[in-house]
């Protein structure tokens, strides 16, 4: 870590900041230049990084060196994680050259309905299914979900079809019950900071999605991996659904760089959802192969074989049929950059 | 609700968008322009609302014309609403010219330390206190608050300095135990989406002070104002405390002009957080006094008595008497635009 | 154009919007809605886009369906065109499944650096060369390009390589100048709403490579594009580079999506430059690969011999043999989406 | 400046880097960390600002510590500026106290508009009268303006009622013609980073009033008024006029915290401009008021007698009356700050 001085700090102040450093136990180094005093603290940044140096006086700038987050690092793991996803026979792995294509309907809506998308995407070459049964909607009015109802149901289809299943939790409460059901717990782009969520979802041994936040940053995005990974689960999933931005013709602003970047940062895998991050089916093939060609680990797409009557998100699914085009697309770019699924 | 078709729209996908906005039980009435048909819908737009209307193959766009929000619309209720925290003679009314002056520590940390603050911030004008005893923090390795003991020492001394309290909750399992103990519940930017809390914050009759969230649109604020109205909980203060900017030279940017935005939308008051939207003690003053000035309801700060020692945010504290400095001038601005506190 | 009224206009005001629409020359068609009135304006909406429809009282909202652009939308001309950069032998196309990969350093330096890096990129299958004697830079203390010289030296190693050229244009009065000397003339981000600059340069019969604005939408780059192509230049060629976003590990946020946007909206090609939208070497090969496979028509890239002594935006460029092994991959994708460099 | 090597620098990579430095006439002042060596760079930071030290292997980040601009920095010139607009018996100064009420229509449209509008907002209290004549618009069939005739009309109608005038110049090559007729030279915020432009008004000896570009930092809006003071000019006012944000209710959002932020970096007065930063008339008197409580060193507000007819911007104007009301609140909040008008 380092401390950057005002201008007009004092003698009295650079003092009192070397006092507070080594009353944690690490060294300061001073390094008095023309304008201003640099203090390098010395020793392991973690005993001193949530004391709030910023307010002491004299103080103008502190700058981290090391990254605060550590289990979900690459410095501490780095070889790239694969997460296994589900259970004896029928497992997919994801990260490491494994792609983990995830596609299904927004929500579970029906046995019937469910039983055709799922045949429809496996045939396209998903490995993963996905369907809401607690849904967090903007609206109070909107449809919420089936709840324990829609877990039946995407089990049931699941196993059918030879695919694990992954299905979000929003409630604290419910983490056991959605633990039970599925291979793998989704945490939405809203929850991303829910803590109390992450951390019993951490407690769970069941795989983890984590969608990145729409005002997070990469950094953050790690920060709430760690979480997790704290509490004793390391098979966090990462992806890439969109961010905020000033450009209102697509949901959010698709942020295909957060791919690279969270590979250097750290070794979970990380796959990306252009269906959230566009909104808009007729994007959703190009940025689709865009995160595969970026080295993602996976696409998730949502797949709905009537959009016009879905329970959620209609307007942004595609259609069983231009799934599997765009699954025929990406398995050709995925030949290319030497991956298989 | 307007309907947009493409130009590319056929007759037959005209005929069948009105086939689905009258199943739906409105009327559609056509208008067929130069270049394109616009489908106007006539009736009560929250039948058709969460309809996938988007999804039908030959719509180009869909135009909502009444808000999602009624309870929180100034359509259904035209005069400001004055909110009412505490009970007995310990009460402090915000909105409708009233104005809820929040200050105190990010987080509860001691008896000693919470008494100090608490009278100092009484003395220079406060009338509500704040402190958290369940803090979300983005790293699981930082200080979380002290919990029940947090919430008993909050309460106690405000109990002894006549100001009711403001705490925030994060788990819906602790709602009940936070709503015990204070008079205002806060729910916190990152949770502004947590529609379970939200929900459950709703069915207690404490008032609710909701932080916009950093990603939140002024109307997604509505919308969620109206998961707590929905429930039962009418007593909703709103708060900006900044939005994601590009220019990291603030923790946010602190977005003043959503008090006239939400005071057009809505009856409910709206304060401002400068603390949390700048990050920065010596821009807190002028962006306090130009929230004032834009109209708000109220001012949040956060004061410390110590900020070198703080557990959570001490970089960001006012000293007390940087505080009393500033209720100077506040008092001065909100005389000149005809309120008082 | 639909004009939506507000709930309160009165029928005075609705007369008045149909009056001031029939006096431009156009119909106005009623819908009366249960809670509003809506104003549908049947013919050329060009009559009528720049009219200060919204300052009407009474008037709500003014939704255009016509793009306000025409030379450059899809509607004009579906097929996608095909720029050719040069002339003679010496001709690179870019469009229609022809890509044009535009490498070479940020700043023309020397000839002798010139000469290094253009046969090093020449080599691993660039088939444009870029350089700048123009700099706009953000410091006025920075070095600001070599001006004329520095365009003959572009123009002769070009000629020497058997590349076409493309250089940047800052300035009104330089336009014919650089015309005179180069292939293509840049647009930078900085002057995307420079309209003075654009017009000159659509006076000009050189290929044009536009750069997104970092604050624009595609819908403004398309804006920008007319402008160009509305004084008889219909030669442009796009760039997307990145706009601003809050995460600032990464200099702006890299918009792949704006890809599909710009196909889709209009018949010009659009190139992807991930040097600029980065600003971090070790990102760029990753989304010069999502680029290329979101569809775009080309790549741009900065390379240098010598990054620590490059006298402009050394820290981004890559080096001649990190170019040749992204360009190695680049032609696996390539082949794999059916285009060939 | 800091150089912060990354945790795999080798000890070679460490001595390049003292080596650089050295050659720069600087020296370097190595501190050895746990885990990082941290390069401290001792002497006049503007020998070595622009040499690009991010790319040197082993570099991991550079993070300077002087201010890059060094005329506009409050450093160099602790008092507050304050610039004198007019010659003669009508002149407007503006910060240290002084405000700047500039006021007028978006363009100049005739002469007797000009003289009415004029006439309002003198009798209101504005002492800066504004209009356009070379309108910069994002398509290039709209209103353009009225050219020198403009300028004519808008300095008769300042002499006529004793007010200095501000307009915008847009092209380098009318910048002469610009500064003869005008008292203030406006840089539009499409313009902030045209550099060449810059330099231009630089060279004259009128007042400018420079605004911040909808992509700009407060730093890079330092930098662009660095251009003009390193040019000869030192009359330069900034102004805050809203930067991009997600929330498309309003045109742009409105940055208030620019105003103390720019007030500690830079002795320049900052005003800010809620017409522009909203576009919504119904939202400017709370923003304008915001604007002066924050400490800015005036209200920049566009007026037009006519919206409906006028030939730009007519939706985000007030109206005479409107102004009028608004100044009279302006003018309490002036006096409880301690300032006037």
């Amino acid at each position: 870590m380092i401390i950057i001085l005002k201008e007009s700090a004092t003698d009295a102040q650079v003092d009192h900041v070397v006092e507070r450093v080594e009353a944690m136990g690490l060294k300061a180094h001073l390094s008095k230049g023309t304008y201003r005093t640099v203090v390098g603290v010395i020793g392991d940044e973690d005993k001193i990084r949530t004391a709030p140096l910023g307010a002491i006086a004299g103080v103008a700038e502190v700058v981290p060196v090391q990254p605060a987050f550590k289990l979900a690092s690459r410095t501490a793991h780095p070889e790239p994680s694969i997460i296994e996803v589900g259970s004896g026979k029928v497992v997919t792995k994801i990260g490491g050259g494994h792609l983990g294509m995830i596609a299904g309907p927004c929500a579970v809506e029906s046995a019937e309905r469910m039983d055709e998308i799922a045949g429809a995407v496996k045939a396209a070459g998903a490995n993963l299914l996905r369907g809401g049964a607690f849904k967090p909607r903007t609206s109070p009015y909107s449809f919420q979900g089936l709840g324990e109802e829609g877990l039946k149901i995407l089990r049931e289809v699941g196993d059918k079809h030879g695919m694990p299943i992954v299905t979000e939790v929003t409630d604290p409460r419910n983490v056991e019950l959605v633990a039970e059901y599925s291979d793998m717990i989704q945490l939405g782009a809203r929850n991303m900071q829910n803590f109390v969520l992450l951390t019993e979802v951490g407690k769970t041994d069941k795989a983890v999605l984590m969608k990145r936040g729409m005002a997070a940053t990469v950094k953050d995005l790690m920060m709430s991996a760690e979480y997790v990974l704290s509490q004793g689960n390391s098979k966090v999933v990462l992806c890439e659904r969109g961010v905020k931005g000033f450009d209102n013709a697509t949901r959010n602003i698709y942020d295909v760089c957060a791919v690279p970047q969270a590979q250097e940062m750290s070794h979970l895998p990380i796959i990306v959802d252009p269906s959230h991050a566009t909104g808009r089916p007729e994007l959703i093939p190009a940025c689709a192969l865009a995160g595969l060609a970026a080295g993602a680990d996976g696409v998730h797409i949502e797949v709905h074989n009537c959009p016009e009557e879905a329970m959620s998100d209609g307007p942004q699914a595609l259609l069983p049929e231009q799934y599997a085009e765009l699954m025929a697309q990406l398995k050709k770019v995925a030949v290319a950059i030497g991956k298989t699924f």
